[in-house]
């Protein structure tokens, strides 16, 4: 499996440039003094749709657009922020959108989804719904992480933080699917190689860990997780290569610890991040990561969009 | 009255360089397309305390420190989050702090107090009580507001604004006791002659605009706001001066407007923040600013202090 290469992400960049917001790398210091290390926070909230989604989506359909030719639509599949980022990328290139969801789906998702002006089909057979819609329409099928334009894009997150603040000691992020660790840590491994990078799944979502451990992609039963933006309910074979050959450690934070560590993040950083962007500070209280005192440590925020309902634990 | 120089905010620049974040100016398209402008907020929500506040406190402890040597403490006077400023700059400098604050102030902003090291004297008579500790102790009584060396600490605001964006149209500042808007109007006008500055108070809190219309200090009755950051019980005779030099406008917005202009801005935004920090929003909805379709438009996000039960209502 080839792994993507700087040359990728240089592209990328080219691609993104006014497209993406470059997001704020910020200082933590409340929570750093708590944990004792130099902690920042790179706020993918920010970004439009409010997660990094939206990098690799604009860098997979730009570079299939110089490949192939602007295609007649997009199609995806997603329970959230992919969704609403392929929805956002159509919209801002003037294509229609369809995107498969699953019935369950976060129902503020999906209003942002139908907002931006996609198609919202509710099926249980994401994948096979959105193969007949592509194959029906000749839409062009964005992948959520599984392919190399898509962890290029991700990886100018990776490119960003190098850039933005001093060379990290360590680079947590949250995982899914894997896309956004494997273009980190592509983009981290390259330019700041002694900088370790840790992956922290929810243990009820937990593909990656499970795909590292036995081989196999899809986890045995449905990924339940209230980091709802982590239930990707299989690792991908380019994300798992990724995650095998560049990073460090895949921890798994047990459940109970990400509601706690959502509600301190939001009150520490002032950022509203979704549950998902929290699991890395719980893994860090759990003890989860070894680390030492005062090392210069980044949390990627991987996005924002909470249910509002789910505020209200907050209190 | 003398308002505040060129040479005043630079001389503030300097004393805070190091000491306060540089927050972020971000841009805010979901906003800026509902309300036809182009929009970007100064996130000072993101500062040291989550609000402005430690810009003027650290401005006006260092200018005196320079003329007088340094004090054997502070003693500060605040519903909030001047408070939670002292009490920082305080223990940033190595000195005690005594902060006067209201037996109703919000527990949150009092148990931040406590937790910054800080002495909290609750009591209805804020300044004869600071006065007399300022006087028995020998401590340093750091206006919250009405001071040239707070007002220019705030200016920093201002001068931010005009370095990291596009020149704007127009500026929008929250008004308490109206020392934000002074420092950001001075810094702005010296430096952006053509952009507008409009201060926005609620108006179950409006010494400002009071003081405007009567040219009296300080209100009739208590001020009660759902915006509690705004809640002044008069202007200064500073901040009036430099308001009626400066500012374009001060406008007051219904009290019911002020919360549903919160939950907006914090959902679009996904910046944490308090009411406070709503109010521009809540004006420009009512219509309280003219406003030319596209102008470029800054609202000032004063603070993040913001009570964590008053989050459920966003749900």
């Amino acid at each position: 499996m080839r792994l993507i290469t700087g040359d990728d992400i240089t592209a990328a960049e080219r691609r993104l440039d006014g497209r993406v917001v470059r997001t704020p790398l910020l200082d933590a210091p409340v929570l750093g003094a708590e944990l004792g290390l130099r902690l920042a926070v790179k706020a993918e909230n920010l970004q439009h749709t409010a997660s990094f989604k939206v990098r690799g989506a604009t860098n997979a359909l730009l570079a299939h657009a110089e490949r192939a030719g602007t295609p007649a639509g997009l199609v995806a599949f997603s329970a959230g922020n992919h969704a609403i980022a392929v929805a956002h990328v159509a919209r801002a290139a003037g294509l229609p959108a369809v995107v498969c969801m699953p019935p369950h789906a976060v129902p503020a998702k999906l209003a942002m989804v139908r907002r931006l002006g996609a198609e919202a089909v509710l099926t249980d057979d994401l994948l096979a719904t959105a193969e007949a819609v592509a194959a029906e329409r000749g839409f062009h099928l964005l992948a959520p992480f599984d392919d190399p334009d898509v962890i290029a894009g991700q990886a100018t997150v990776g490119r960003e933080i190098l850039a933005d603040g001093p060379r990290p000691d360590l680079v947590l992020v949250p995982v899914g699917g894997g896309g956004l660790i494997s273009g980190i840590a592509a983009a981290v491994r390259a330019g700041s190689p002694t900088t370790r990078i840790v992956g922290v799944e929810p243990d009820g979502a937990n593909a990656m860990s499970h795909a590292l451990r036995t081989g196999t992609y899809t986890l045995p039963a449905r990924p339940a997780s209230v980091a709802d933006g982590l239930a990707a309910p299989f690792a991908g074979r380019h994300t798992l290569a990724h995650v095998r050959a560049l990073v460090d450690a895949v921890v798994e934070v047990p459940e109970a610890a990400i509601l706690p560590a959502w509600a301190d993040l939001v009150e520490a950083t002032k950022l509203l991040v979704e549950p998902a962007a929290a699991v890395t500070l719980a893994a860090l209280r759990a003890g989860l990561v070894e680390v030492t005192p005062g090392e210069r440590t980044v949390l990627v925020l991987s996005g924002g969009n909470v249910s509002p309902a789910a505020l209200a634990t907050l209190g």
